[in-house]
């Protein structure tokens, strides 16, 4: 997977910071997590394109994570999108859509609005899972984890042949990871198939204070991204207006045992990200901040 | 008047070129001629404040000049503006302010709206004046001028005293263009005054086929701005979806005998202009592209 980091400014935009939003490239697909003012100019940017398939997963209903959908739809429609885009988000969501599209038209293309309702799955695919939980935010805010399912290990088809295995149901059930008999011999699965390969899992915090809910759900992630809105001295303001700091992100990085942690929706007052970086690499070494177009890339 | 060219593109942005919006700064005030996606950030990189005197005039309803509304105001909130705000545009831009406020909150600052209902003055200030004309466009559509008001020419107090006329009222009826009497001689306020100084003109399009009453706004104007969303080879094109070409908004500029012309709102499809400028100046040699934050001073 290849994670896009499109906006990472906080509250308002800065010079090099655009509101929220982050992507991620997944054979062929796209997700987006939140869409704040300017996310399809930096679309445009990345070269991700607008027709193909792909889902937004918003956070919540601030300005500056949902001004960039009404100016991505339309432009989705203009260049004649016909795939169906499919868009999550809290409460108020549709009636947010319909807001808009009453002034500006409907998108020509099927879009299907989905609203979070409470902790869980939020989509289910055939390769990976989207699960939500509630962030420590205003109003109805959420955190997101994008899962990929587990693999089936590789199949050895020569290793089979060698153990006098007949090629049909046999190799099946080996390759499912079952065990077989063979006259009187047992062949085990992990003779000719390799162990199981495990998915990757980014976790997406939203803006939310330190949530123990998120460090669950975070728990031996390969990536999560984490908003830090101020910087440690602010830890008051924070706390005033949900959001966290750059140590108290560092925290959960730790507790969640993730393997890698990325600040991001830094808040205009920081031209200089240095400061908040040396305080969450002091907790958690596996430290970067984010920046407009910065790309990584995420491997099981 | 300083022009700064906030965003230049036409329907969808480009990596180059933002949403449409054209800032004049004049004497503190700043003056936006459309708000699309993505205004607020440059209007951090112009440093163009979000604080001051402002009034914006909005051309239609079309989400490329008004999807950076919603994101400027909540900004402005946020920095706790205190100065009202005076927005101008079509019928139903009181209902979108009220669509997106109803979802992410009214702003906390005095926000004034005002639809345009036929041609004529906009607003009239002591200074200079606002005029709108029907664009040939979707819906309702307006471009608008701004002319400053002529100033009195200045004044020579030393030339007065020098024709022996006591300060006092005869000083600022001669200050006015009168001429006075003094004992039985006549003194012309041209002896004393210098011609009244006329002030400029600067014309923004908006989104129009070409337009007969454009040009008749336009007469004489410092700086016409007018849309190009397309290059001559596609006319029809043009004319089917409400908008001009190069060479004819050219020609609006000549007809209109104008100072200067800018060409901006350029379709995607356009990477490079220099075709389109080559064409516009065989019919109107004083005639730009417009960049995303390229600026321009006009002095009458």
């Amino acid at each position: 997977m290849k994670i896009i980091f499109l906006g990472t400014s906080g509250g308002m935009p800065t010079g090099k910071r655009g509101s929220a939003s982050v992507a991620i490239k997944r054979k062929g697909e796209l997700i987006l997590f939140d869409c704040g003012e300017g996310t399809q100019q930096k679309m445009v940017l990345a070269h991700l394109g607008f027709g193909g398939r792909m889902r937004i997963f918003i956070s919540h209903l601030h300005g500056d994570h949902i001004l960039g959908l009404p100016g991505l739809l339309q432009t989705m429609a203009l260049l004649r999108r016909e795939h169906p885009l499919y868009v999550y988000g809290p409460r108020g969501l549709m009636e947010f859509i319909k807001a808009f599209s009453s002034i500006l038209g409907c998108p020509s293309f099927p879009l299907e609005v989905f609203e979070v309702l409470d902790n869980g799955m939020v989509f289910s695919g055939s390769e990976y899972i989207i699960e939500a939980v509630r962030a420590d935010h205003e109003g109805e805010s959420w955190s997101y984890a994008l899962a990929e399912l587990p693999r089936p290990g590789k199949f050895h088809p020569e290793k089979a042949k060698g153990l006098a295995i007949p090629e049909g149901p046999l190799w099946r059930r080996l390759q499912h990871g079952e065990d077989v008999k063979l006259g009187d011999k047992i062949v085990k699965s992990a003779e000719v198939v390799e162990p199981q390969r495990i998915g990757s899992k980014i976790v997406y915090s939203g803006d939310t204070r330190p949530n123990e809910e998120l460090v669950r759900m975070a728990k031996r992630a390969d990536l999560l991204i984490h908003e830090a809105t101020f910087n440690d001295d602010m830890e008051d303001r924070a706390k005033e207006d949900g959001h966290s700091t750059a140590s108290q992100a560092a925290e959960i990085a730790r507790a969640a045992e993730v393997t890698k942690l990325v600040l991001t929706h830094l808040s205009s007052r920081y031209p200089d990200p240095e400061p908040m970086l040396i305080n969450a690499r002091k907790i958690f070494p596996e430290t970067q901040v984010a920046e407009d177009l910065m790309e990584l890339n995420i491997q099981a």
